[in-house]
């Protein structure tokens, strides 16, 4: 890529995503209240497209290679406040309000245990992790 | 992977960070400050290492395939407050006191434009875009 298309890339006001090998790029979605990150997930062309055109978080899941909008199953839904664009085009972050938890273990957010280093190695800490609701219960049908 | 291991790595306190098949995971920088989504990168086995064990954010470069302490050109380091992993621990989640800006074009935050829908389509505008240093100064030696 020269750096002209780099420059105007990173400089300009041209919505230009770039999308890896596999059509995706990297979405971090944060708490509009309280600036937590909920989760990071991948969308392709369509989840990008109508989560700008619809306020509500659309996703695309690498592992049932589907789309998928947020809440869909659960009923756990995100209000998308803003949507922002990084500087090479490669990420998107979007403050949402989320509809209870983003989490599939029942979750507010993914991030609920914290790493801590020590003698021993790294291990994990649990951090405002208490559930919102049962998974069992929500996904089971 | 069978269920039994994806309850351990989701529920249990084993640090087993999950890297993709380039040894690679996703982070996620925010400002401890106010929030706001700094950065997103990658680390491999080793930056997360180095992260955990120096307080500071390492970082793998995939376009210059090393190993990179942020900040080592620029001098705009990252001190870790915390650290978070999601639940399947293919992803970090890092609290920082971001020294200067985060972003190689000189502005606190990577994501300096919000995405706004319209009529022609998406486009971008500028938000919280000011440089905070020259980056044609800091990264020419």
């Amino acid at each position: 890529m020269s750096a002209a298309i780099d420059i105007d890339r990173e400089e300009g006001l041209g919505f230009a995503p770039k999308f890896d090998a596999s059509g995706l790029l990297t979405c971090v979605a944060t708490d509009a209240a309280d600036g937590a990150v909920l989760m990071v997930a991948h969308m392709n062309e369509e989840a990008l497209r109508n989560t700008i055109a619809t306020g509500e978080a659309w996703y695309y899941s690498r592992s049932r290679k589907a789309l998928w909008r947020k809440g869909e199953t659960s009923g756990q839904t995100q209000r998308v406040v803003e949507i922002r664009m990084d500087c090479d085009q490669d990420a998107v972050w979007i403050r949402v309000e989320q509809i209870g938890a983003a989490c599939h273990t029942g979750r507010k957010s993914c991030f609920y245990r914290r790493i801590e280093g020590g003698e021993g190695g790294p291990h994990l800490v649990f951090a405002d992790a208490d559930r919102l609701f049962d998974p069992n219960a929500v996904y089971r049908k």
